[in-house]
């Protein structure tokens, strides 16, 4: 019989699979018991009326980033992980970026660094491969997988980053030895660089521009691509932040054949359209992300690449930049969308946005919110089971939500610190109250209830698609063994 | 502190969502606890060693029925659970099958009174409706409902039982406003009549031709119609039994569009095909069921269909016929595949051949498979959370497996009447062994362990696709208005 | 050296495939010569500035047909191919309908009669099947074949024509076997049946729910199911009148891997849409027609399926009816659409308005006009080379058009007896002044210059498509010979 | 009355769109009547039981070019239009390769004088443009259009050819503006790289090898990518020899909807597989070509997109090299496909291939064959009606084609240098006997009867498919407003 350290009691506990009356007990941080009535431990939950649920996973979000036109995000890992714990998260898995030069092992160091001290939730690295050479794919990023960073991200467009499709390959045989994960930012870069140019020569400069040079064909041309490039070594990659349309079916299109590809969505691309960018002066810079919102259609076609599986993880991208001159509008010239930041906030609102109209509207299930919230981020990145479920010997994370709790969204009530947020003003019914992270009480009350430094970095394990990857067909398999 | 009528202690608990080790503990026939060790109760099941699953959900099974032709299935409510429950199933949902002049009503008591003195686990019905009369639709069908019988099937081919677009139309309204779900066996009856008449003319009667008469595009065109028929009310179907690879593709295109269409399918389409049909004499006529088996293309499309979520139940159409005159080969004649009944046995190997080749050969994952052998049935079907899980609250329906038993598929061994098996000498990894329903021991150490009648009626509640339907659109609601 | 009897002179010859300035020598009613300079021959037309084209096949239309509701068309022959012959026409294909009960030779010899001494241009038929018993189908039909109609329509839809799919399964037979070509109307009866009653019921029998009885779901499924039947025997059809997205859609995606489906179009599915019939009190009724039109984004599938060669026929459906008590609006009830015939004129005005809005905003190429008003349906329906283009040894049948003339469509102007035009105000560019069939002038100078009964019966050869058909694959070959 | 100089006569004459008994007179090298009896001219060919055709254009062959490798092809401008004119052409178009610090002028001028001194028929060169400059894009290309070369072709792989997409988008935009064709070989060049880099290294250099290589996804991205730029601008494009199912598929779903996209094919992905590559020793070098054959469900899917539309254009592709160490056998290494030329002669055997098992097994029509011999190459590289046709006015170029002639392609009869035919021993039916250029004959009775030197240069006009794009719709102008 366990003597808990806390419990959590007379809530509705939901998990990916089950909703549930009933009690649960931790001790050592871990989850040691789901019962009907448990014996009181050293501190007591009442969970009464309130949804019980896994702490949330955000495993797609900028934080203390330098991007690689020099800006810094307005998030370090402090404000960045007390702003995700009061959305409701436990977890956040974000990215350290090798610029041009750098070493893995280096930058792991570099951001290892930033956040140790400063987190209040545990976190992950993806590390961004931007400098694809023989040494950096074949000798050290084996060792930064070993050392749990068993996912990576390759961009498809921005100068100081995109990797060509050689390269790529390159990247997805390594993951394929290696058996990690391979994440790809898709969107056609000359496309994007050529409507550019034009425009701004001709003094279309305006944030509103931003979403022409981004057409949807420059996302769906990419993602089609980088889909190719995963089906000719069958090796598992996911496609992040998927916007349009066309690109949503090019996705659903390669799983039908079985094609092991995974994707992703964010809250910009369910509630927001290219029109909110379009405001006077530079007013819409702060809408500005990439790719950009999209129209009507392609947010239905989102929706029901939710509802129908086509997308496993939903992320928040938070891309944190203050509407200043230190983000979005930086000194040199404002006039430009080339210039302006990439990226909104979302930590905090993506899941009280999913919840209200995913859950709330009938679009998605309970228990599929959980799903989309942390179990399925923590099977793909190799964390589960010990984070994203709450089952017996899982990390204590949970996120107590209020169900009826209706919340207007402010910036000024935001933890992050961009200063503004895209969704202000949107009410949003359901909430999460109280957060605890392995055990401890992290927000409660409306109050941060832990120190800074208190998260943990997570040494993650195979992702899951990889792990199911089975041997392939006998064709696939005598292609890799003549190329191997 | 419960005090156990039961515990399952040191096994592996396997969810739709989760994997733990852990004890789990049983009260009056429910889980009460999930906990890393509990006290002990009266009675402790050890399962080291073992996966402890929720206990399989066979929800397409025909037992103790009559079929339209008059030929009674070889299984009665024992034998039939019997078999059900030694193939790790702790539910089944069967027909009750109304033939034309029937009244709802009275079909129902002539099957409650069929299983009642003989289960030995529980049973739902699901009511094949034939004979669509409007005081049938209108008034019995929803007191139908209401008595627990939530879902309901209609055929769009057999002579005895099709109903026309109309009807189906007139049953999906219903089903709409009663909030019941509508499966549908999708076959052509036209073509099948058509092509059937003309080979038995001209003396293509032997069983193999059962398979050219049953041409995939009469599957196809069916299935897309009755998807169309669903799409015209936005209204929840579900494709029974799918075998054929453009009938993946048209549920799947219509999953894409956010149309409300589920799909099922059975061992038979994941393990034979047509060529199995083609025997010497009369032996063919085992493996005769509809729709039949078909090729390895459709193989591989339902295997990625099971994979990548098209299909969400995977049942066995058990229809038990033993191959003499009482049903392959009926008196009259025996030189006809139109005078063979139709169907084969496999309550029994439904689940073990699923976890084998599905599981075993990593095509799906081990949470996948109990989603498939049991929590998505439940949910779809209304039984959900009494049925389909482990989780606090429960039934404690269980079915702990051997994952190392090799096994080889005998109809000696097996325990329904039908006398033979279509996969005889199938060697299988992975075995349940132990059965729990409701915490009685059904099966242990190779033997049955309870009474007949013993299992109980299960009136269910709401499907959950039906649940969900959130209001439409403001186009179909319109639509909904004029026409209600 | 011909001595010619007519002469067309400095025109701008076109055909399907050319594009040139020359002359065109008649003798004995077909073309003998196509010349840089012809000797005059014994009466010259000057076509200076003017397109000489091959006179027009509307190859879809109703004249003095009586409905399956006993309604009578509003033009006999001679009304029916005058207006015909003014809109640019010099050969009309129409239907002789069967009734049920009706001798399909019987039917030959009524509709005979009506046309012989009316008619001012040559006229073949297309046999209505409604009645396909085994006497029809394979004693009658066969012989109809060998008269000269080639080529005949079944009805998916209407209580007195419709087959049922097994019924067409035998005529396709048939056809197969007599190499003869089936044209599909393709509509679910019931869908529209079960709408339409429930509209009814509830006092929705405005004109404007004709279109929301003809759901666009009721016309592709049909669409789909007929293609899949073609299929099963691979057989060509021709999917008649398309007006819907998803039906094109259909037609299209069974092109693409070979299978034999050909498809018509009409103009009022490229140039109106649902919202023409949504009209005060009855007017609305003058644009019902089935299928209806539809909506904006059917239209632009419906041009691009006419650019794209999806489509190989264009025809009018020329089905004209009074907008009074012996038509649409007929004795007994006024107050539902249920009763009002279906159909709108359109002989006079299909050309026109393609050449207007197709050529002239370059959406279709010259020479693709000429194909869709007349070389396709001549080679389609088994007229070629005698009808359909200007070639040597063809029928001196000529529309000689003045492609700047602008016209403004009046009913006061056109020569059928609806008295009403859909398209009244409309404005088009190009109009057929001067026509020429079997080198007669029939149309000079605003007016008719022959007399009744002048046009000739077609007796039809082997259309093309059938007579392209291969042998087909093996499987195929295989198939046909077990069941035939 | 023409006092002819040439007739053709009692021949069957077949256009595009027309097959008519009848004579053909011609003067001054241009047809001026088509008629049923023309008075004798200076000379008389009689075509009884011949079918006189358009002469072939052969839109897509490589005559007297040095590969970006060094190698210089087989054939030169004279023995490259005898082998042409022997195979049924009157025209080709081939290439004018620029390699990197090229100025286009001086290019052609080059080109110019290869062909002037040597051509036997017609040609007109193709610019292949491999140095996107802003000079090269934005000045010379422009000059280059208006001088008659209003096709170029732009390669998305070959480390000296290659364009990135921004250059692609460069040389669209001027398409545009210029209203010239952008023909499109489409393969990925890092996959082909990538994987032939590491095939190579572990010692796969066998001829086989180049198919692995040149995986069917590097093709069918390449395809998809090149669409989607073209969608981008609204630019029309022709993809060249297209090879592979998907890439079939990529271009038919883009012509579904509207986007103006073309497409091309050759014999050797209707005749040959990747099978046929796979020979001892170097052997199968001679089938080596880019891409490379397939399998035969492509070949299918080839078949049907030359019947349903997706293919406008049959070309060679004839790249004539030796199989010795001048050609196919490069002196430095023996060992590698990456060292041995590309390509296969096929100038004198395209049409006869395609005649014999398209119109001789039914696959496709006598005018659909003269479309795709000639006519639609004529109109889509702004030849037409001077070109690819039989009409009055137009060039008196004929093939006049024995339909019953087998006859055994055999190297030693065939015209080209290459020394070998991949199609050695297959047996044809149906083979062009006489040829006239322009009225010369060029070819009768197996003899060539004109001097070296004696066709012109074909100064191009509008590419029809550019001339016939319309405004576009208001999107894509506001689009190009922007950009422009």
């Amino acid at each position: 019989m366990p003597d808990f350290d806390l419990t959590i009691r007379n809530g509705t506990v939901v998990t990916a699979a089950d909703t549930a009356r009933c009690d649960v007990g931790v001790q050592n941080g871990r989850i040691v018991a789901i019962s009907e009535s448990l014996a009181p431990g050293r501190r007591d939950l009442d969970a009464t009326g309130r949804l019980v649920m896994p702490g949330g996973i955000d495993s797609h979000c900028h934080i203390e980033q330098r991007s690689s036109m020099g800006i810094m995000c307005a998030d370090d890992y402090y404000s960045g992980t007390v702003s995700a714990a009061f959305g409701g998260n436990t977890t956040v898995l974000s990215f350290a970026a090798q610029h041009r030069g750098d070493s893995l092992l280096e930058v792991v160091e570099d951001y290892s660094a930033r956040a140790e001290s400063k987190a209040v939730i545990d976190y992950g690295f993806h590390m961004i491969v931007s400098d694809a050479t023989d040494e950096v794919v074949n000798v050290q990023l084996p060792q930064i997988i070993r050392r749990g960073m068993t996912s990576f991200k390759v961009y498809m467009t921005y100068d100081m980053l995109k990797l060509d499709d050689y390269q790529i390959l390159d990247v997805l045989n390594v993951a394929d030895r290696e058996r990690a994960l391979v994440m790809v930012h898709a969107e056609n870069h000359d496309v994007i660089r050529w409507i550019a140019k034009r425009l701004i020569e001709r003094g279309h400069g305006a944030p509103k521009f931003h979403a022409v040079a981004h057409d949807p064909l420059a996302e769906s041309e990419a993602t089609h691509r980088a889909i190719q490039l995963s089906r000719i070594l069958d090796v598992p990659i996911l496609i992040v932040h998927v916007s349009g349309l066309e690109a949503v079916n090019a996705i659903r299109a390669a799983q039908a054949h079985g094609a092991p590809v995974l994707a992703e969505t964010c809250p910009q691309y369910l509630f927001l359209t290219a029109a909110d960018i379009d405001k006077p002066g530079l007013e819409g810079a702060k809408w500005c992300c990439s790719p950009p919102p999209r129209d009507l259609a392609s947010q239905e076609a989102v929706w029901n690449g939710l509802a129908n599986g086509t997308f496993q993880v939903f992320s928040s991208d938070h891309a944190p930049y203050r509407f200043d001159e230190s983000g979005k509008l930086p000194l040199g010239d404002k006039t430009t969308f080339k210039n302006m930041a990439n990226g909104m906030p979302g930590l905090e609102v993506r899941l009280p946005l999913l919840f209200s109209e995913g859950v709330g509207k009938g679009r998605i299930g309970l228990n599929q919110f959980v799903a989309l919230a942390a179990t399925n981020a923590a099977r793909i990145y190799g964390m589960y089971p010990r984070k994203g479920t709450l089952a017996v010997g899982s990390d204590a994370d949970v996120a107590i939500w209020n169900p009826e709790a209706e919340v207007t969204i402010r910036a000024e009530n935001m933890h992050d610190n961009s200063g503004y947020s895209p969704y202000e003003g949107t009410v949003v019914k359901g909430w999460p109250e109280t957060i605890v992270s392995r055990g401890r009480v992290v927000v409660a009350n409306g109050g941060l209830c832990v120190e800074r430094g208190t998260g943990t970095y997570l040494a993650r394990g195979t992702p899951e698609p990889v792990a199911f990857q089975g041997p392939g067909t006998a064709a696939m398999r005598a292609f890799k063994a003549l190329i191997n």
